[in-house]
């Protein structure tokens, strides 16, 4: 058995530390390395900051044995990537000659004189290999510093990727042996974050590989699960051990076992029980509606949906009596319940599915708070209803009765 | 004059090192540092592991004046983040009974028991100030240590943000001088961002403050303006006379000129007029009337909403004459004006808006392509519609299509 090599990759420049830029280069790298069973534990973006990027090659360098970093290899002042990292590891920086002329030819090549600065990209690290760079003129550097290997990249994707894929990939891959990391998440529905843990932590703590993170999203928990093997055939057998058994004990509250969404999973067993389904919403506003028929193909079964906020909106469209409004309140579950009939009984569908509630910030009561929600499904084998008191702001209050709403058609479904 | 704070994020949780995973919390927390006068210098996202945490808060207390982390602060035994950082600055962890009182309290709320693993939430790190967390049951710190700010956040975007604006932002001002970043970002409909960017640049390119930045977002430009001042009225007084001459460029194009979304905008119009809307939609599936109902208080303009995929539906419930559909097909101006008027009759309404197309990936024709949208609008003055042809995928084309229609009121509202 091989060890799990550990990566760090650092992400230099000043401009990535604005507030709409993301370092998106890490996440491809992040694939990459992960395929060939190297698994990053740190990543990081620092700005073009002497002090603080040394301190960061010199802490990646000591604990992890592949440290990958991207940008600030051009020929200006700010590109500090060459010396910093040379300083970091104690080592000199050299002028490569053969290096200065293949950039001198390129500019050549262009019809330009090279420009004096750019004679710093021929500057190489004691020792290191370099990593040639078709797509632009900042060349790359391989480095072998105490069993840890060192890469610099330059920034631009459509430069580094291909550097990575010819002269890179195969030297971390023969480091890192046959491992393979595959990744799996499993989604639960209608059931709490610590409950969910108390049930699946005395399965999941027994195993180090795979790995388990539980992570709650607006109303769903993700169990996310990350295997290593010798093969991918070997971690996902392992993946399917644990979920098999993760399943086993938290039952049809697991929705999801390959990442779908509710919405995904309730349109397939539509689509393969050749069910039709109509909606009618008065909190959600749409928002079951449009859940639904992202999903390519719901027209299939998708038929119909009314967004009723008023009583007369109610009445007219899906025939709610008046007295149902005197007697219960527009919240309640006899107006759920003749929300679902009224919108299959004119849709003519297999299942009617409704949801009236109080998504706030205002018209909540104390008899009627916000967060209130009645949800009722409709089918030929009768009618049922949910009472919801759901947690959070409008938004989320909306999110989670849609959600709770499609995990009610989903329970009748199986 | 200060000197400017320096300030670095960390985010934790291995689940944010997998490859399909971004930090968002940190983009959105620059521009709240930003906006203070403190510049972030570094940031970090680390999996759920003790001893790279540790040595990255050491790292960054020891460089920077403010340290914000956020994640793991959970209930469960991934959730690293108190234990860790006491640890790393040398502190005891101690149990919070007030605190445990209160997170004991919000699972009675909800009626059930509080499982015996968030009572771990409940410990706080020596001498810190605990931060509450109305929306979940992480509550947050804030540690003076040394003279530098650590702050702890929860990971859900809903849960930090509240707390940043609440609790920590005018803890940060006063310690960040005088030097004020003020942002405001403006929207433009209905034009290219190369359109968009001919005309304005003339007028932008004069400044060096305010900076300008244009950025293409779903179907909207985003212009993003960023002002230095000693002071934030300073500030605001460049950043209204570059967005006043942008404004007089670009005319009604620009519909929101402090980051407004589209429906907010659109709702507020209808709600100052005193005017009501219907909508029917085909393609959109409900997004449009989600969209209108996400804004609090629409119920007071929003009466009525109706997804009608079928052409059944859309003549039972909007009353579109068959011989449209033969004569021109479901995705024709004459059926979207029809639509329009329907919902407009059936919901009596000032306003009826409809859309109907192709949103893919499958059902387009040569003669009508995936992205062949009609949206109409009907009120007292007559019906019009419009034709576009949107790129984009299955959820672009769907976002655009009810931008675009929301745009259509928003100009016949002016």
């Amino acid at each position: 058995m091989f060890e799990t090599l550990t990566a760090e990759i650092i992400a230099i420049g000043s401009e990535l530390l604005a507030p709409d830029r993301t370092d998106t280069n890490s996440l491809w790298l992040t694939e990459q390395l992960n395929r060939l069973g190297i698994e990053v534990k740190l990543k990081t973006v620092v700005g073009d900051d002497d002090a603080r990027l040394e301190e960061t090659i010199k802490d990646a360098t000591r604990r992890s044995k592949v440290v990958i970093t991207t940008g600030g290899l051009g020929p200006t002042e700010d590109d500090i990537t060459r010396k910093v990292t040379a300083r970091a590891l104690g080592r000199r920086l050299l002028l490569n000659e053969d290096l200065l002329a293949e950039i001198r030819q390129r500019f050549q090549n262009f019809g330009v004189a090279m420009p004096e600065r750019n004679s710093r990209q021929a500057m190489v690290i004691e020792d290191a290999e370099v990593l040639p760079n078709p797509n632009g003129t900042a060349p790359g550097m391989f480095i072998d510093h105490k069993g840890t290997a060192i890469v610099l990249f330059p920034g631009p994707p459509r430069e580094m990727k291909p550097m990575f894929e010819n002269h890179v990939a195969s030297r971390l891959a023969s480091r890192a042996g046959s491992q393979k990391v595959v990744r799996r998440m499993l989604r639960v529905a209608g059931m709490g974050e610590s409950a969910v843990d108390e049930k699946i932590a005395p399965i999941y703590s027994q195993y180090e590989n795979p790995q388990t993170t539980i992570l709650f999203n607006q109303s769903e928990i993700e169990i996310h699960l990350t295997a290593r093997g010798r093969t991918e055939a070997d971690a996902e057998a392992l993946l399917d051990r644990l979920s098999e058994q993760i399943e086993e004990r938290l039952g049809i509250s697991v929705f999801a076992f390959a990442g779908e969404t509710m919405e995904q999973v309730v349109g397939l067993k539509l689509s393969v029980g050749g069910y039709t389904l109509a909606v009618a919403e008065s909190c959600t506003g749409g928002l079951l509606a449009q859940r639904l028929t992202d999903v390519p193909g719901s027209s299939k079964y998708f038929i119909e949906g009314v967004v009723t906020y008023s009583n007369d909106a109610k009445m007219r469209a899906l025939g709610v009596e008046p007295i149902l409004f005197l007697e219960h309140g527009a919240v309640s579950a006899a107006v759920a319940e003749a929300m679902a009939e009224g919108i299959r009984n004119r849709a003519e569908t297999d299942f009617g599915l409704a949801i009236t509630g109080i998504a706030g910030p205002g018209g909540g009561t104390e008899e009627k708070p916000v967060g209130l929600v009645y949800i009722a499904i409709a089918s030929e084998s009768g009618t049922e209803h949910r009472k919801l008191n759901l947690p959070g702001d409008r938004h989320l209050v909306r999110w989670r009765a849609s959600q709770a709403a499609l995990d009610l058609l989903r329970r009748r479904l199986i």
